[in-house]
């Protein structure tokens, strides 16, 4: 891949890449369809990163799918599929870890410790195998985002990190793999997270008086949603460093994760403040 | 930087780097020889990493010499000097940090905590601005080289990492910038440390029946040495996992860190022990 990487470099094409866990979804297609209108090549890896996920989650039981998913590559004339094996990625001796402080250590990360330990270590290997001119990540996982900029940035990394925005489905749920985990019922009531989102972003637009009055609307919007058995955190936090806001700033980010049943759920939305529309 | 390096690699050429903290000495300019032999382009970087003191190390008082060492690079037929400075590698909000687990917390990381991640956190990111085909290192300090090449392996650089015979001064000494801190009368016991190392590299050579009885010779006899304030460590060690050994292999490493008055010294042999001969 490495060699690949730079012969194409060196006749001056870019590449885009676009790093996923698999399963690929309607997100993920329009992460590849955005690399492929910015860059010459796109590389996709499909990779369930054990070094993200704590002990009690889900690596052994996410899906995995990969026939499936060379076809949807296939479809969406992606040009080259990484498919990296654990023991390619993380041999014996292997004992590396990156750590972005403060910004892992907020809103998902109080909840999944060394999650973001997990994804920027194996994003910077990815990013180091592949050689990207831009990498693409979608905004649904806005820490993620925040904290793979970082990174970039930090290391000298000389990687354009592109945001993309959140695909949902009809009724709002933002694309997840996770999503499969839901059963019927619970799949119906997943939509109070965008919808509880939404109003609260609505109520920023619409001039309300400060991030409490729209965190103690957003937590009760999810509260009285059906089967929501946990509200892990619900607010209106500053896009850049994920501290909670006490007033409004231009951009504002409205975050919630949830648990519906045992399945756990993330969303987010951006929403300009009184600040913005000075 | 990286434009410049991007452009020599695409035309087929190959880029030594050594990274240095300046006030270059005669190991210093060994390394950029070697770089010379081997590569098509030689990068030096001189850059006093904040990251890699404790507090109360000599981070303040550490030899700079700019000037001069320009001189000595261009004698050396350097081809690029990088000086970057702490506001460019470390800006506001720089949060990422790497850490070498294991090999960094044994021998000079149980003394100066923190220091290997600092090193490793600098080298990816010189490394990530140079983009090297070979990076050179001294062999003097032995650990930094085991850690920076579980780095580079560890993290997929594509970077073949260098270690070099340790140049030494006429009695032994080890060239180090830090020698610059002894005293006369400290310089002239500084050159225990490397009699005492070939002693017990003698004694492994010749057929000593463990590392304990080598250990103990080599504690004693810088024991004996004047003006030796402290030994911080001193021992026979896996040359890969920098554990220390209870039966000889065929590479053993013999290192040591003392303090003559008030400034600390490392230095290492290896020694083929029986297995080796075998």
């Amino acid at each position: 891949m490495q060699e690949t990487s730079k012969r194409h470099l060196c006749k001056g094409k870019t590449i885009g890449f676009v790093p996923t866990m698999g399963v690929l979804h309607a997100g993920h297609l329009s992460l590849i369809k955005r690399a492929k209108s910015e860059n010459d090549i796109v590389v996709v890896s499909i990779f369930v990163n054990p070094l993200q996920f704590g002990p009690g989650e889900d690596f052994g039981r996410y899906p995995r799918d990969v026939e499936n998913d060379m076809e949807k590559l296939r479809a969406a004339d992606a040009d080259i599929l990484l498919l990296p094996e654990d023991k390619n990625l993380y041999p014996d001796g292997f004992a590396s870890h990156i750590t972005v402080e403060g910004i892992s250590d907020r809103l998902c990360g109080a909840f999944r410790p060394g999650h973001f330990t997990g994804v920027v270590t194996v994003v910077c290997k990815l990013f180091n195998i592949v050689k990207p001119t831009r990498a693409y990540f979608g905004q649904k996982d806005f820490q993620q985002t925040v904290v793979i900029n970082r990174l970039a940035v930090d290391l000298n990394m000389d990687i354009e990190v592109v945001t993309c925005q959140t695909v949902r489905e009809s009724d709002g749920l933002a694309m997840s793999s996770r999503n499969a985990y839901l059963s019927a019922g619970e799949r119906a009531a997943a939509n109070v997270l965008y919808k509880a989102l939404s109003r609260a972003s609505e109520m920023i637009k619409a001039g309300a008086c400060g991030p409490e009055e729209v965190k103690n609307k957003l937590t009760a919007l999810l509260g009285e949603g059906p089967l929501v058995s946990d509200i892990q955190y619900a607010g209106i936090y500053d896009p850049e460093t994920l501290v909670e806001l006490d007033e409004f700033r231009q951009q504002n980010l409205v975050a919630a994760a949830i648990k519906i049943g045992g399945t756990r759920l993330i969303d987010n939305v951006l929403a300009s403040g009184k600040a913005g529309r000075g």
